[in-house]
């Protein structure tokens, strides 16, 4: 099995973005080369003692992190402590991590990374894009250095989570949402419609519970807080969505959406009620959508519903992760 | 069975208006009082002469038709000659009506109708909202006056039709459309999540064509038309959407949604890409739809998908409009 490409996360960690990082550290194929933290969930600076803290519970306290913007391009922040807990983990209350932030910030990083590995380097963004928007004004050419970029964010034909129409990424920097998906490199978007529809449970939480390893009773520990936000103020039962994980499966190659069209993709940077919205041209849905001229983005719009299942055999150790070998 | 409230058709007629208007001319309980004008398919004056064509063809010159509005409140006016041919039609050429127009413009008609019939009028409006938002400002109690309002118009977890977002009857006039949205009195909206799914076929033209009746062969000449431009435009397939008709089912209480939950809904009038977009406030979905404070307005999201042949039965004369009396 050839290697995978060298991968950059853009996160502000935040109990999904821990899911996704377990997820992907899971697999020893995965050359995860660096986190850079963004304002979101929480701060920046929260989100990258918090992904430190994830990276040394999984083993690997050598990938650095760089800590990003915190605040968007218009120079708000509202961070989610009623979904994320005050500290960003579910209130578990996990110990100071051992090692720091990189001197290095988030974007200069992202830059130097995409430099060192032309034409190879993936990114995985899980928080607003305000990094990623930093990175294409410090270097026009990124998008020509990097292998492909996928975004956890927008909602399509599924209502927004932060307002009427807005997803909370994209709605946290809809400037910067829009510079980057519009930068002509190959992005995948991966919206509310999949990563509302693929949904965790109190049985995955019981099974990640019983698991002796320590990566998957901390995950179990977050999820439980995932699961009352959920359950208390969006399903109305207990089932959680599963937001970053399944962008970071989608980014590695291990899910294969259903229905993914390469579409234009706008986003709503007004002061109206439409603010912070994806807008995709899916007017083709009943043609098999034909190319458009626009540069496209690939616009997840249907997964087959059984990524959860595999989220938690992977954070259990049931499977490894390539046991697809020949 | 108790005689049907009066009913006020406000259209732009355009073959679905058409279709629309045959459909409730074929219960021989409802009470049409009047057709009101507006631009859109076509322009106001086209519309009301179409509008005479229609009603003469179904045996009813006595019902009258106003004038309206022939630009948005911005002053732009878009037709749509590519959908509904040169003469709106479907380039049918049917003669010049033997009727004139009221002298009285259409918003006048509309609130001395509601003032006439208190509480018991009911509106359907089949084109841009610019003549119902006129009425709202000749009479700011029209609300309470009128029994209930059904809008064939938005696009909700849907594509728009004129734009990636917007429907042409809202993009049209998205300021008025804001304004009798959210004007507080009882209203239907009936967008393309449910008028692009209930489809007009082939069989469904070829059935009217061997009806004897000069209407059945009227609507077949029409949507031959109808079915070119969505066969070649968006389906790539011979079926055709079901607008106005199926706006005009609902507005008689003729079908019942599936779903049809009572939001808030917004109109984008900004001039950004979400322009004329109807933003509905469905993030209840999951939990069946709580109340909500803002005045609501009940949004069908899902029919059955029957409507098209209960159409094409009504307008071929096999089935007597009211035939479950007792």
């Amino acid at each position: 099995m050839a290697p995978k490409n060298p991968l950059l996360v853009d996160c502000d960690t935040g109990i999904d973005d821990a899911l996704a990082l377990l997820y992907l550290l899971g697999d020893p194929d995965l050359d995860l080369r660096a986190v850079t933290s963004v304002f979101g969930n929480t701060s920046a600076e929260a989100a990258a003692m918090n992904t430190l803290r994830v990276l040394e519970l999984a083993g690997r306290p050598d990938v650095p992190v760089a800590v990003g913007a915190d605040s968007s391009t218009r120079g708000t922040a509202r961070f989610a402590p009623h979904v994320h807990g005050a500290d960003g983990l579910g209130d578990t209350t996990l110990p100071a991590p051992a090692g720091a932030p990189s001197a290095t910030p988030a974007a200069e990083l992202i830059v130097r990374l995409a430099r060192e590995h032309p034409g190879r380097l993936d990114l995985l963004a899980l928080g607003p894009l305000t990094n990623l928007a930093a990175a294409l004004r410090l270097d026009p050419e990124l998008p020509r250095r990097v292998r492909q970029v996928t975004i956890m964010g927008g909602a399509i034909h599924h209502p927004g989570n932060v307002t009427p129409a807005a997803e909370a990424n994209i709605d946290n920097d809809p400037e910067s949402a829009r510079l980057v998906l519009r930068a002509g490199w190959d992005v995948t978007l991966v919206p509310l419609d999949v990563t509302m529809t693929e949904l965790l449970t109190e049985r995955h939480r019981h099974r990640l519970a019983a698991c002796g390893t320590p990566a998957a009773r901390f995950a179990a520990g977050i999820l439980r807080h995932y699961l009352d936000f959920y359950e208390s103020t969006v399903f109305s039962r207990r089932v959680a969505a599963c937001h970053d994980p399944l962008a970071a499966a989608i980014a590695a190659g291990d899910v294969s959406p259903v229905l993914a069209p390469a579409v234009a993709v706008d986003v709503d940077t007004g002061d109206g009620p439409g603010r912070g919205m994806t807008i995709a041209d899916t007017r083709g849905q009943y043609r098999g959508f034909p190319a458009q001229d626009a540069a496209p983005v690939c616009v997840v719009l249907r997964t087959d519903g059984t990524f959860p299942d595999r989220l938690v055999e992977r954070l259990s150790g049931a499977t490894a992760a390539s046991h697809d070998v020949a």
